[in-house]
């Protein structure tokens, strides 16, 4: 059912690519989290927030793709490796901390998306809908804020590793503009939308994910 | 929208709880093969077969549990940790033998929850339109089958690989039945059901599990 513009914004397909990229980088991230999960209802909740997951990718390749896994491979293509430095640089220790990458680096590449959509010339109100508002009753969120309040230790150990986390995923943002010219024009006219000051795009992109960041920290009862 | 029976067949929720178990377990190994994948289009397309396990583990529960990840669980308590034995004599070297395991051991447990389902006493065919036909369309055998065909040595050793996954899958056919006596009454009844002959019920299952199984390394082009 999508729906295909005549003239369709070229920066739609790149941002569906980077989308649905991360949306499959986040299904592995919560589907190796059910595996080893600590006990049954996790695994089942988890693996439900993995098919969340690839739901959002589906409609967002919807956006912009041919149907089928070829189409959706070329889509994401030109994102193809994008994460591996971030995801060399964040091996977790533990199931918890496994968890909340998923759950922080999911969160950062939704949000900067949804930013970026802002600056889309047309479809920005489609890609919004793909990808659904921010949840505060994020399944995973929920699994994770459960199993950090019942330990002090496990939750203090968790706050550090999610400014970790949070610093290595901000750190992609400036990586992706520079490699993807349609995104840096997307964060271009995205920050002149928002009409908010004098920032670089950049530096106005990384200050409201970090925003965004403390919230979901809040909601997972973790010190930002 | 599931349609509860008002005297629900006992052995129906028990059937459902181990079909529902094996979907998630058959997620869990079709996820980490995508997760590891050789290439992005087998990486979105074993993403795509692990979301309709999901999908698939849904229905089931449909027809028997109460919504949400704690019904999930309750349902599929009993069979929780009923695969770690054949897990852990069937560890893959690399990628090609796991997704094999993944096929042949959901292969195997979707073949004897169909055959199971033909003795319940009402549910049969609830059950059926839930689990679905065997797809000879598989994506997963179709990545599976590509990858042999391209490799004769690689096809030989998973045709070794496939004879010691469905010789530990079906192993696990008595033990599942002495240990769930609902499931043993169930296989009583479809063999009578069936009427072929005078083997045990469990001689039977083997039998047609087996026969089936043939049938699924025909598809893949590996040799029974």
């Amino acid at each position: 059912m999508s729906q295909q513009p005549s003239t369709p914004d070229p920066a739609l397909s790149t941002l569906v690519g980077l989308a649905a990229y991360t949306e499959l980088a986040a299904f592995g991230l919560l589907a190796a989290r059910s595996v080893d999960a600590p006990d049954l209802a996790a695994r089942q909740t988890l693996a439900t927030a993995a098919g969340d997951a690839l739901g959002r990718q589906e409609r967002l390749l919807g956006l912009a793709v041919l149907p089928g896994p070829a189409g959706a491979a070329s889509a994401m293509a030109p994102f193809d490796g994008a994460l591996a430095d971030f995801d060399a640089r964040t091996a977790p220790s533990g199931w918890a901390e496994g968890l909340l990458k998923s759950v922080v680096g999911l969160g950062v590449a939704q949000d900067l998306c949804r930013e970026l959509a802002t600056g889309l010339a047309d479809g920005a109100a489609g890609f919004a809908a793909a990808v659904g508002e921010p949840r505060t009753d994020d399944p995973a969120t929920a699994v994770l804020a459960d199993a950090a309040s019942a330990d002090g230790v496990l939750a203090a150990r968790l706050a550090l590793w999610g400014r970790r986390v949070v610093g290595e995923a901000l750190g992609l943002v400036p990586v992706l503009l520079a490699a993807h010219p349609p995104l840096a024009a997307l964060a271009d006219r995205a920050r002149e939308a928002a009409d908010d000051g004098g920032a670089s795009a950049q530096a106005w992109l990384v200050s409201r994910l970090t925003a965004e960041h403390t919230r979901r920290m809040d909601r997972l009862g973790l010190a930002a």
